[in-house]
């Protein structure tokens, strides 16, 4: 573990060399630095000692040179909307706050690809895109910066169709542990020129250095695009209809699954009136006649799985609404119960195996005394499960930790992963020895090679 | 650099160890030993001082350990289809030989993946996976092992539909540099559990461990295929004829380009009577109806370019012999010149840059007195010059690194890449620097990190 930051930052000098370089761009008010130490999830805030707010890669190499100097870690933060405590200052240190670097840098519309800085959201990138007749893809929950999409690997309710950011990220600009700048990669779609640096620091967390440029594929819009919601008896029969519909090669853009408790969740926080039964939301991009191929074929498979009602919605508002549901779905679930923090299960399973975990999952939660609705990007084989739990409550997050436990070995067991999305953070470090085995060893290796002195982000992802 | 081997393996009881654990599969004969030390291109030849044929991970794990307690290089042999001197023992030591690691291990045709042990080749797994009705897309010219094609990162004709090696190994089986054994990841679909090892090891060449079993996605054989040979008057129509198929979001399974020398070593070889001139072979993967859409939609495009003639070929034989004589490209090629010897260059580039990158290419040639065919995968911005040379003539050898060099800066410059395929070899090290700057300092970071003693492969990627 790398020495406390606090006094480092206070006491040794490092506090005047930031506000020589950051101005008022330095902050140290207790308010600031409490909001970037938390995520979105119940894992303990850890406020950094002090957080700065850089304008371009010169600054975070900087701040980086700096607490390189003194020993004193340093924390990304994007938007704070990850989900195993990848912000938390857990030892301390400076937070290098990315939302001023927002900006798209470049769009080659004729080679389908854009690059923006760090701290540009998937909405900003999109919404920039307006004109062009492509769009950037990977959708997670919430609308997060593309830096942090990277850094954890993120994903998304189209990932099934488009990839995840390790398909999507085409080349990173990445401030080292000593303040050094580097592009892991060039604009060609392929290459075979060394190792791949790319999807090295995809999925890093902040622990091999700060990601601060991001270029990335982007996708044609679909000349068509159709969505169906399709009501199931119970969640063996939903489960089978996404496993069959995957394995029969539908290019299904999105297949949600949300349970009749999440189902309740999104009728309540958004004004819906959909069945209480487990559900799945479908969206399908092509051709005009494509799409209706696509869902033509899902519904008759639906229909061999006890669905009840496939309704099929074309109307963009309609989609939208529907969406904008699903994505608001992790804060419904939340406000079953106000005041509430989420523990977010995340495990991947390969498809074959989906129907068998999800049904035992939703067996050991219906045994429990958690309310804990289940919401997932099935076609991938990950799901989660929301457990609403007080964190101040020792017994509550006993058994959210006991049930997540449970969920993680099984998936192992069926040659699944602990986290399909979410990335390790705090939160998923005791397991990656059950996952990983004696590879942990090796990224143990490379974390030290990168980051001797174990100031990147300490103590996620590995203890060194 | 390592210590040289031969002296270590033949005088430091090394030799004694392995004839222990492989008995008569352990080879020093002068005819084995130099077939191992040279691969299909016309870099020198380097024979190892001793060749093992491991049946299993365990007996590559002893070499392993073995050579790292002597200091004595290992080198990886697939079936030496490389084309940047990848096998060539070049500090001397033990090449280890998987071609008897060729079993297909597991299949999970619902999860439409498959484990092999490296030393299967792609022909291999499509023939055992005949009854499933999926296939193995990864297509190099060559029937290259998966361990081979894992380790160079590479892809071929269909990698603009399906992707490169990068997007479809699942999770690698890797012996480390002192004989561990590693899994690099279980088999869900997406993960974000800790570094991307398999991605790390895919396009390492040998540098960082020995490849020992290889998991890949499959893909679901099309309901419908359909081919086309489409004739251009000039170059630069057929690649403006590839830009805007790419661009208008056909999903192309296969989109080839043969120059007019090309055409005629093809005509040669295969005993064909195509028109010598640009030509353009397609491949369509999809439903009935949308292989016609596709090939209809194509068609119009090349007919706004000079398209000289657009022939279907849509009988199984017809395309059968159609790709074959695409992938004896290269060996045709050779054949233009008996006894000569191939520098195939590798450049790829984003696609807007594609014809400019290719007619500039071409001027080159003309100008020079070599001959130089260009094929290529053009959907992905990759194309190869085969300069036919006399290895022991320095002029020519000089010629062909004269062009080589100035197609790369060339590519570099349209930030593309030294190599979209083949890899870096002892071929492409002096470029690695012009192409990735400081991240280069990584890589070597990386490659001491995973090797310390310099063992695994040496001198090939990066001088340490």
């Amino acid at each position: 573990m790398a020495v406390s930051g606090q006094a480092a930052v206070l006491e040794d000098g490092l506090l005047d060399e930031l506000r020589a370089i950051f101005g008022d761009r330095l902050s140290l008010a207790d308010a600031v630095r409490e909001q970037h130490g938390r995520d979105e999830s119940y894992h303990a805030a850890h406020a950094p000692d002090a957080v700065v707010f850089p304008a371009d890669n010169e600054e975070v190499q900087a701040v980086a040179r700096a607490c390189a100097r003194h020993h004193v870690p340093v924390i990304p933060f994007g938007i704070g909307t990850s989900l195993e405590g990848q912000v938390a200052a857990i030892c301390g240190g400076v937070c290098v706050d990315l939302s001023r670097m927002d900006a798209v840098l470049e769009v080659h519309a004729q080679d389908m690809d854009a690059t923006v800085q760090a701290g540009a959201t998937g909405s900003k990138l999109n919404s920039y895109l307006r004109d062009t007749g492509l769009f950037f893809a990977v959708d997670p929950g919430a609308d997060a910066t593309l830096g942090g999409m990277a850094a954890t690997r993120a994903s998304g309710t189209n990932a099934v169709r488009y990839g995840t950011m390790r398909e999507t990220v085409l080349g990173l600009g990445v401030v080292l542990a000593d303040g050094r700048f580097i592009r892991t990669s060039r604009r060609a779609r392929k290459s075979a020129a060394g190792y791949d640096l790319t999807r090295l620091f995809v999925g890093s967390e902040g622990t091999l250095g700060v990601i601060t440029e991001v270029t990335v594929r982007l996708h044609g819009i679909p000349e068509a695009t159709s969505a169906a919601v399709a009501a199931f008896a119970d969640l063996d029969s939903a489960v089978s209809t996404v496993i069959e519909t995957i394995q029969s090669g539908v290019p299904v853009a999105r297949i949600e699954l949300l349970d009749d408790v999440s189902m309740d969740a999104i009728n309540r926080f958004s004004g819906l009136s959909y069945e209480l039964t487990p559900t799945l939301f479908f969206e399908f991009h092509g051709s005009t006649r494509g799409v209706v191929e696509q869902a033509q074929t899902v519904e008759a498979i639906a229909g061999e799985h006890a669905c009840k009602g496939f309704h099929w919605a074309t109307d963009a508002d309609e989609r939208a609404h529907l969406w904008q549901a699903r994505h608001d779905a992790y804060y419904a679930c939340l406000a079953l119960r106000p005041g509430s923090k989420g523990l977010a299960t995340d495990v991947c399973v390969p498809v074959s195996r989906l129907a068998e975990c999800i049904v035992e999952t939703r067996r050991d939660i219906d045994e429990s005394f958690l309310i804990a609705p289940i919401v997932g990007h099935v076609g991938d084989g990950n799901f989660h499960v929301v457990m609403l739990l007080d964190p101040e409550n020792a017994d509550e997050v006993a058994e959210a930790k006991r049930l997540n436990e449970r969920m993680v070995m099984r998936a192992l067991a069926m040659d699944g992963t602990c986290t399909g999305e979410h990335g390790v953070g705090t939160g998923k470090m005791e397991f990656l020895m059950a996952e990983h085995g004696e590879a942990v060893s090796v990224m143990r290796a490379l974390k030290r090679a990168l980051d001797p002195d174990n100031i990147m982000n300490p103590g996620k992802i590995l203890i060194v």
